[in-house]
């Protein structure tokens, strides 16, 4: 049975469409070693049979350095690359659909923009809530409103499953994350535009770990 | 154990775009009043949760009609809303995987478009194939080569599967679809731009059966 990491954690989402020609497999093998446990694929520019085929690669990938993999939004695609899980949007499939087509160890995940979402989370089946955007991100076409650390640390107290902030999360503001009582942080841009995958998950990891550099 | 109506057999695609406005299931209901025994639901311009509650809605109305309901593209959608199988196009996730997730009972049909892919299902466990565009259309905003008439005979000649004729087909040249030996055909623009949807359906039937009134 999948287990989520210890918290802090570090929770990459690797944007097929922000790899800028690095393979995917390397990729998820990098920010593994560089400390993150747990890794999710997203990739909505990409038909189904490319998202099948990424999902696979990804999902081999993660099983080589012993990591958790899963993808965004698609509960098929999970089923078939056997993924370790799904995270789900408030316009995706329910919580409790991904229970029913990935049974009942898979990791689920929940995503969260307001105070009320994250209450309401907690009738749903998931294995943590995503909270945010905490910071502006440039990485959502139709982003949601900027919900800022007090209401991440709101979202905290009301929260009794592991919170993972997300949204405009860099090396620069992973500390006060933490402070703020996040378990995770998922972090897209600022990991998918630096060089080296391993150093910059290194960093992170050291940063919410309160151990920088 | 669902089956596939017997040939020639009407195949009305419900977009939900080109509903205007009617209910989905009681124009499910009406395609079914009027001799459709297989439906399928697309709907690709819908958000996940409301391409959820659609494939719900279409089938309770279909169970209620006593026909079968199939799902375009999505495996998972198609699993949570209890449809009887799903409908799957070249860029799609493959047949292989619909039995997976939906098992071996589920209606799995193929989308090919040239005599190669045609060839090709057969190697593939679905249950029919449909080839097309017969004729010209505007229901897809990138569609594939009209494969035509004498296409759709070879086509016919090289497939031991059921064979579904999708594409422009219209009361006009339903006969000439019939003809050439398809088994069904799949209709979308000429039965969903009729005021009547179940009058509509029944013309078409009567045509494909050589009875037109």
């Amino acid at each position: 049975v999948p287990s989520l990491p210890a918290a802090p954690f570090l929770y990459p989402i690797v944007d097929a469409a922000l790899l800028g020609g690095r393979p995917l497999d390397v990729s998820v093998g990098a920010l593994a070693r560089g400390g993150a446990a747990l890794v999710q694929l997203r990739a909505k520019q990409l038909a189904d049979d490319e998202l099948a085929r990424a999902a696979r690669e990804a999902v081999a990938a993660a099983r080589r350095a012993g990591v958790l993999l899963l993808v965004n939004d698609r509960l098929d695609v999970a089923r078939i690359a056997g993924a370790d899980g799904v995270h789900l949007g408030q316009r995706d499939l329910r919580p409790s659909d991904a229970r029913r087509v990935l049974g009942g160890d898979a990791v689920v995940g929940l995503s969260t923009h307001t105070l009320e979402q994250v209450d309401a989370a907690a009738g749903e089946p998931v294995d943590y809530v995503a909270f945010g955007p905490v910071f502006p991100t440039r990485t959502k076409s139709d982003p949601d409103a900027v919900v800022g650390l007090e209401l991440l640390r709101q979202a905290r107290a009301r929260c009794r499953r592991p919170l993972v902030a997300i949204g405009g999360i860099t090396l620069a503001n992973a500390a006060a994350v933490a402070a703020a009582g996040a378990d995770g942080a998922a972090v897209i841009s600022a990991l998918l535009s630096a060089a080296d995958l391993e150093a910059a998950a290194r960093a992170f990891v050291a940063v919410l770990r309160g151990r920088p550099d």
